[in-house]
């Protein structure tokens, strides 16, 4: 029994996303269809990007994962799929696939463009529903990966921004507010030194300190741990980090030794 | 292995569909449950209608569609199942099916009243739980559709405003504003010259012209397109339509050749 | 085919639900995972008890509930599991899971703490992903329940306000506000008098009648029923009666017989 994920900016008010269901149950109605988030920003390429990425290793080996932010549907982008050591990726040549593919072996990324896999009739503007809900229907059928198309050379790869060390200062920004108004940013682990005690700096202010858990500070002060995704993420136990702090995607964040 | 989908103005944030899908599952274990959408605005019959009608299509043959949309709950309005040529229908009979219907070939309507198929208690507020998922659940079992209660002579039929032609002029009205803002009118492709130059004017301004695709236009420019249920909408490329021109439900569109 | 249903406070922005099912998924293939809702606001434990207790009576015999209410996770709280006669619960020792195993027969209540069960990293702050998703997973593929840790003695209860009656009046209190805006109350149909007319008060203001069906009343005047849940709520036909009367959780509500 195939796994196939769902990540799109289709929102849930419209009839879009059951549509691709619905789709992918009429060639495979083995599947198991999985959301991960369809309330992406719609066209946040970087927003989709790091759902999947942070969603996609937790997944069984073989699952198909399924994006579609595409607001270049119906122009001249590619549409790609890629293998890995562990699973299958299916969606625009946009850089959505680009920071989950960074954390798996890729083996072959190839173009759709084996029209027998698509609909009939193929929308301008429904690409999600016509190319890559049958594509990935018929991948989890058991269908041979080269069927989708002939090989690629490469594929976009976003540019999502780098944390910097410099002597004791490290600087980094916020890649995504979570629905807790949880700031997450773009530094690892790994980056920070064990020993000392770790000062947080936003917009010009003092953010409290790296602690192991977000009841580590009172309640109502801001925190910050590393998150779920294995970054350090900004937190007010029992509130809002972004709401308190202003934090938004982009928001640099500075950590310092004291 | 069935299908059930269901489309409810119920929003996400109570446990009303969870509670239809545990009832479903507790008939038949074996079927699958996807949702259209819950985030119909709170009785709104056409927007369901239309929901369900752009889905129902993309469906594998003998799924059975569940629509509770539903503001005269627990009042005289019956309730109703239809089977078509490819389909079977549920939902209360206020019109919500019809559009669906329209586009199928319709063998049979019953009226739901074998209360053998209902939950034991039935409460005056909802129905989805106590009548139209057991009845759907039973259906997907393979019981005879003929089960569900004797027949209706007639079902009532929504009165969607229709488009009209007059020379080189075509009038319509907007159907629908989805997430990304785009207004899906009751236009159909089959109504638009193929040769000719298509201009579209909303609430007294030029809103650009008829193309293939949304990049069409420049970023920010209003553009109209045959969407992806075959009927014309107009987007604006990277933008919202519906904010930009002040589209909603109802709102006239007008189409001349130039 | 055993079924998992979800609760949560994680909303369907982020990936945070998504990655629960993959991890469920990786354990037991097999398994059906049903979402209650995941639209509970932020750290509410008494709103996601209410939903819980709501849907868990409609679900099959031996469904799993999971509940992700955890506003202290990664702090000192307990988390554990409890086996009634006809379902397992699973979540923080937090209160959550009390009012829907109030309507059961409580067998056994254990704590969650077998490590085997877990993730090999357990985050500070995603329980659901590390600890919960796996746990239920490892029960739906039918491993005994004393696995999962030894029995607890006691487990945490919610203090949810009770009516109370007092001559001709019962006085209770708005625990919910549904999508719709109907309020619902903790006065349960047995409190009520079988005879008489009903006049319902809240905020200092008559707010109708008991009937037996919204549309008793006239379109735009608040009407009170028993609800789906067995509980009377206020509603309005065809509005909101939180808006139109100022009804939030905790508001008191005073029924007297005229």
């Amino acid at each position: 029994m195939k796994v196939i994920t769902l990540t799109t900016d289709f929102g849930t008010r419209d009839w879009f996303v059951g549509t691709m269901k619905g789709v992918i149950l009429g060639i495979n109605p083995r599947c198991r269809v999985v959301d991960l988030s369809h309330d992406i920003p719609a066209g946040d390429i970087q927003a989709g990007a790091f759902a999947l990425a942070a969603a996609a290793p937790y997944f069984p080996k073989n699952t198909i994962h399924v994006v579609v932010i595409d607001p270049g549907v119906g122009g001249p982008r590619r549409a790609i799929a890629a293998k890995t050591q562990r699973a299958l990726f299916v969606g625009p040549d946009n850089g959505v696939l680009s920071p989950a593919l960074a954390n798996e072996e890729v083996r072959t990324v190839r173009l759709l463009e084996n029209h027998e896999l698509f609909l009939d009739d193929i929308s301008r503007t429904f690409h999600g529903r016509d190319i890559f809900a049958p594509v990935a229907a018929h991948l989890s059928t058991g269908m041979g990966f080269r069927k989708v198309g002939p090989r690629a050379n490469s594929y976009v790869e976003l540019n999502l921004p780098k944390p910097a060390v410099a002597g004791d200062i490290i600087r980094g920004e916020i890649l995504h507010i979570d629905r807790f108004g949880n700031a997450i940013s773009n530094i690892p682990q790994a980056l920070l030194p064990t020993a000392g005690t770790l000062q947080v700096w936003v917009n010009g202010r003092n953010a409290g300190f790296v602690e192991a858990c977000y009841d580590a500070a009172p309640v109502g002060t801001p925190v910050s741990v590393i998150g779920s995704t294995g970054y350090l993420e900004i937190a007010i136990n029992g509130g809002s980090a972004a709401m308190a702090l202003g934090l938004t995607c982009g928001t640099p964040i500075r950590i310092t030794r004291e």
